[in-house]
């Protein structure tokens, strides 16, 4: 049987273009017991994709050429041959960009189409918002009234964190990189202050004004020098999660800062790192939670969808020239 | 009422010696309601009080010049206007160096002498003895057949966390400066091996060999470079307890290092600086379980008791010239 796909023609130098990309048929094997064909309805496009495009080792490893990219995918079941999905079930996995896939159904996350519309699955249902839920909830058991600082507070998981924590009673500062990001943070989704750190002097400084009283949950999208800044203002029995780290896309060798564990130790501070993988039997109770705060309005959303599956690497590139508002997803 | 107390004469420049203190008399005031008078019994000595004699900032308080030393302290009540406490009552605190002393009842904890003697909670039943239960076991949460590695390991605390990490099947290698040292750990008090800092070309190199799968948890007594080289061979899901860093004791500023969020974040592993006064409510839960394996033998013990109040300088001078096997006291 036959299908499209997307495949890596070349890698990009500096921002990729429409030739790094090509669409090519495919044959799809004959469906084998226990997996099931899917035909894709909408993919996720990423900016961690772009780190995938380079040759160089990374935590992911790199996209292939001549091979199709890919990504998070809602798919439908054409044909099963798994007891556990049956013809028209709405599911959710890391597919290639093809029109159609085969794939085992274990590899499967069912989606509910009654608590979110199914594209949400690729966001704020989807590993963004599971990632801001658990990292969140779980290590940064938050309680009313504290302070919670995030970096890289636009993103896609920090816009969720920063709405989690004002849902538990918390006071939210988000670190973002653009004027209008912060406005969009304050006005659309209820942080309480967001500081600039590309327009702000003394970051140290910034944060005591911002934080007089000390921080009890950092959510670090970044790391870096804005982290170092935001450790030194937290609170005795604060809380780190290790979301991302900017030094891990860019460098093998460890980088060089400040030895943090005197200030971990005198203020027992805890620091965790954790992918959502880690919390995988409790996805169910995660995607349910944060349905009913979407449902109840407690929680925004925001996604742009382009329409066409041949228009995957133009979203794509449209990232890198702000041509979304919040995730930006391509319906097939 | 009169007593004697031990005062700091002068501040030592390197080593301290006995010109440093001064026997005086003092007057007690009039006991209060809640309070008790206290005869002392058996007095701490411990390497960490050199600190305090020195005029500089740590972070304890110095001890001032003309004022009475203190630590922590057995005790018997000789009289007591409180109602949690009678005359005869063992308790343990921390006091000035005098013969008597008065105290409010609230500060002190009592001594069940049925568990052990006495002397036994200045050590494995006081603070060094607690802060490794309920640093390993509360952040530490060991499995059997997991591999602890212990630096310091020779240290009041370490050899404790050592003979738990055997009482919970983990395979334990320590960290030490002395090759006397590690034959102690190894043939008294279990520990699997023990690399010699001191004595070792490339810590990581040995340490990858010592522990060929890795490490699960790493009790951290010393920070430094010796701690860079265990973080790197942590484990997936690996926790790292922080109770000690060198670097608190002599500096004001922060040292620099390598980064470990990157580590911490790609593998899932947990950070936790903590005090003992942390788990100041789980107490008396931590002695008697404490108690009950001393008992039983899996605990093993060491002190030294020097007899005579007037002994105390001595005593604690004694401990920079390795007079003492295991825990220092002194007994009135």
């Amino acid at each position: 049987m036959n299908t499209e796909q997307i495949v890596l023609a070349s890698r990009p130098v500096g921002l990729p273009t429409p030739v790094n990309f090509k669409v090519e048929n495919a044959t799809l094997p004959e469906l084998q017991k226990d997996e099931v064909l899917l035909q894709g309805m909408f993919y996720s496009v990423d900016p961690y994709m772009r780190g995938r495009m380079n040759a160089g080792e990374s935590y992911v490893p790199p996209f292939e050429i001549d091979k199709p990219l890919e990504g998070g995918v809602i798919a439908k079941v054409v044909t099963s041959k798994s007891e556990k999905f049956k013809t028209g079930d709405v599911v959710s996995a890391r597919l290639p960009w093809q029109v159609q896939a085969i794939a085992p159904a274990k590899v499967l996350q069912r989606v509910d189409e009654t608590l979110a519309p199914a594209s949400y699955y690729l966001g704020i249902l989807g590993m963004p918002g599971l990632t801001a839920y658990f990292g969140f909830l779980k290590i940064g058991k938050p309680k009313k009234g504290e302070t919670v600082v995030i970096s890289g507070a636009a993103g896609a998981v920090g816009i969720v964190v920063g709405q989690l924590a004002k849902i538990y009673g918390c006071r939210v500062i988000g670190i973002a990189g653009t004027d209008d990001k912060a406005e969009l943070l304050i006005k659309e989704f209820g942080f309480n202050d967001v500081i600039n750190y590309k327009d702000t002097k003394d970051i140290n400084a910034t944060l005591k004004e911002t934080c007089p009283a000390g921080v009890d949950v950092y959510f670090d999208n970044v790391g870096g020098e804005i982290s170092d800044a935001v450790v030194r203002q937290m609170k005795r029995l604060g809380r780190i999660i290790l979301c991302g780290q900017i030094a891990l896309y860019n460098s093998t060798e460890i980088p060089m800062g400040p030895r943090l564990q005197p200030i971990l130790l005198t203020k027992s501070i805890l620091m965790q790192g954790f992918i959502v993988g880690n919390y995988q039997s409790q996805f169910p109770e995660g995607i349910q939670q944060l349905g009913t705060w979407l449902r109840e309005g407690k929680l925004k959303y925001k996604e742009t969808i382009v329409e066409g599956f041949h228009q995957l690497p133009a979203a794509l590139l449209g990232l890198f020239k702000g041509d979304n508002t919040g995730k930006m997803v391509v319906q097939a």
